[in-house]
């Protein structure tokens, strides 16, 4: 098809596909003369993908470039391909300029050995290069700097929680490999929206049952520290 | 105390402090002459807010000035709160522009609707003008264009999963009022990236313990639907 097709299928814009085109995230189409190319299949879908990530996702273009790569370069194995996707996908913490002056949020030492301690203590078996540590590790000072009082038990409570939902996302890996790298890298970077606005939903479905009840929630956890 | 000992005290650079006092996100220190203010802990303890919220919490200045608003204008329950912190944070789903053309993500009527029945059908008690079902709406739409399997069902799976982590959420609110309008924003803003963080680790142990023994996941839950 041409590119005015292709614009019409996949609901993008001709100049939003030239630039995806420029920036190398969609394949050139296949050469009918100077002027003109021959789109496919592959390029409708590769749009949906482009949509998704940018959109939703939340993605950079330079990241979204990282992502798509590690979807073509799919590694052998599981274990492989959820690394990959975890370096292409952008950190769940970003040391933020704001404009003035730098705010620094890079993981200090003493965040990072508190996150690897409190790791090792749960078991967990992790690759100890994983930049995931330091990432847990700032967003923990973070909270600790802001007041909210997350101690490990807390942490240990989400961590059990959270366990759940990696358990769905690890067994939903198709064994195919080109399904499986689309689906680790998609997953990660895709669901953390669903999930976010999963727990904004039950955080009110649980207060408004509270309120109904006038009553604490059922639950007997740890207290917060502070 | 000095802007240059709130500076040291804080660990914030001098210009950065004066920018935050232009941009109305800290309120001015007592003024002792024309050009020199006394500041006191408070202006310490506003300075770590305003480093998790625009660090970690990834927030913008406006994102960042209307949270604080919330504080400061703590409603009386915590199910107010609850939504006025709903309302201060940025939407887990945003409209991205791309440079070239706008990726629209805006909830369709469709998208919306699915969101709704399927929180109906879970029976979740919930302000139906809740802005967080059109924001699920979008983020499981980007998953189907994005080719993610989550049909009804595992997004069930994860709900399970999700409802334990607010039921923490929840519990952990303090009644005291200003200090539980602190817990319910900064909760939410800033464990986002605790439990982005958890979900990777989780992931890379549960895959690691998956390759050693070689075998599945001990899931038995919905397949994806493709």
């Amino acid at each position: 098809m041409r590119i005015s097709e292709l614009s019409r299928t996949s609901d993008v814009p001709v100049p939003t596909i030239k630039y995806y085109l420029r920036e190398g995230l969609l394949p050139a189409g296949r050469a009918l003369s100077r002027t003109q190319a021959d789109y496919d299949d592959a390029h409708v879908e590769r749009l949906r993908l482009l949509r998704a990530l940018l959109g939703v996702g939340g993605l950079g273009i330079a990241q979204a470039r990282r992502v798509i790569r590690a979807i073509d370069d799919a590694a052998s194995d599981r274990l492989e391909l959820l690394e990959a996707a975890q370096e292409a996908i952008p950190p769940v913490v970003e040391v933020v300029g704001d404009g003035a002056g730098e705010v620094d949020h890079a993981a200090s030492d003493d965040a990072l050995a508190r996150a690897r301690d409190w790791a090792a203590a749960r078991g967990w078996a992790l690759d100890p290069a994983t930049p995931m540590l330091a990432e847990l590790g700032a967003a923990w000072a973070a909270c600790d700097d802001a007041g909210i009082g997350l101690d490990a038990a807390r942490l240990d409570a989400y961590a059990d929680a959270v366990e759940r939902v990696a358990l769905i996302d690890v067994a939903s890996v198709p064994s195919e490999r080109a399904l499986a790298a689309r689906q680790v890298v998609l997953g990660t970077v895709l669901l953390d929206p669903v999930l976010a606005a999963l727990r904004r939903l039950a955080q009110q479905h649980l207060s408004i049952r509270q309120t109904e009840r006038g009553g604490p929630a059922p639950y007997d956890g740890p207290a917060p520290s502070r």
